[in-house]
């Protein structure tokens, strides 16, 4: 089937990553899975992103759709027959895109400070505005089961890739994301424990632990 | 009739609310406009928008839809019965939220560098940043006379209120836009010819540029 060819040009600790990853497992599509070499980018990334040079990159029936929000929306578009990622109401949808934007704004790279920049200023700037971020989140969360109601939803997928790096926020940020946000660990159980989406996408925390110190030695961060 | 009832917060130079501005004039659709001072917010911008407390912010039957490029999609999807500003093929409509993406992070950040930041390498850095998108996005626009193809869509509405600041760019940061990105400004031209909903938007350049000269005053940038 035509609309089945599909690459996804990505690199396995990526949040952006996952989240498309999340997206294709939950319309069930099958895909060719290429792990990048981030300080070695393939060819084939290059031609297909020449203006980002970023994964995710899907390549569909030979045409490269980049950037992550854009590349969810597109699965959500094109395989429309199961499993809406999207609210059908033009204000719910809205609603959804502002969090991602949130998300993508506000906590992914202030949770990028926490791992890399050493302690200072910056650090604990980035620390606060991370935590009060994921507060903030976790009101819009209130008491549903999950962002998209009864169902997993495009805020779902976008944050849930966060859970996997928790540890290693935790550990080198020295916080409790737990402690300070319950209900939004309650939430990432909950999507772990009831879709397979999920637990089938997310690597080991360990893992990502290992990668981010990794890293870390590369950048010459001090503990 | 409800779907008209509309209220768009915005500050006139701001290219963010233009584009919110060209959407509701494509769809025809009469709102109220409140100009804010960003200075001294008002308070229904505070409620309305109390994460990003940015214009422009949409209330639409009370409820209010933030971030530019997502009022945008709101409006095509809720004034869906004319003028779509989007193309119906996921690919394409995929193609015009990357390249509205690119302008958001390419164009405008690098173009406030040149307005704002003193002459040296930051401000070198962006002109070179600047003027090198500008070529990328006359690129993709080729021999088309809109982005949109034969009619003006997403593209089109969020790059053309550049226009309107090209007098700023072109003085203070010592450039010819027109020189190195004819066909740019071509398509800027045809835009403002044929579209009322662009020419009755677009500020006069030279209120543009006097709004500019004042902020540097405040800015203390040196010419």
């Amino acid at each position: 089937m035509a609309k089945e060819e599909a690459i996804l040009l990505d690199f396995w600790p990526s949040m952006y990553g996952m989240r498309v990853r999340i997206a294709l497992a939950e319309k069930g599509v099958s895909y060719d899975y290429r792990e990048e070499d981030l300080r070695n980018k393939s060819q084939l990334l290059l031609e297909m992103n020449p203006i980002n040079k970023k994964i995710p990159v899907l390549i569909h029936n030979g045409k490269p759709v980049c950037e992550s929000s854009i590349i969810f929306e597109y699965i959500d578009e094109v395989w429309n027959d199961k499993a809406p990622l999207f609210p059908s109401d033009p204000y719910d949808k809205a609603r959804a895109r502002f969090w991602v934007d949130f998300i993508d704004k506000k906590i992914y790279p202030n949770g990028r400070i926490l791992l890399y920049k050493p302690k200072g200023e910056e650090h604990e700037a980035a620390k606060k505005e991370f935590i009060d971020s994921l507060k903030v989140i976790e009101g819009e969360l209130g008491e549903k089961p999950y962002f998209g109601g009864e169902n997993l939803g495009y805020v779902d997928a976008s944050l849930i890739p966060f859970y996997s790096w928790c540890h290693a926020y935790e550990t080198f940020g020295e916080l409790s994301i737990e402690q300070d946000c319950p209900k939004l660990i309650a939430w990432a159980k909950r999507c772990i424990q009831n879709k397979e989406s999920v637990s089938n996408t997310l690597p080991d925390s360990q893992k990502i632990h290992n990668f981010v110190q990794h890293v870390r030695k590369i950048f010459g961060v001090d503990e």
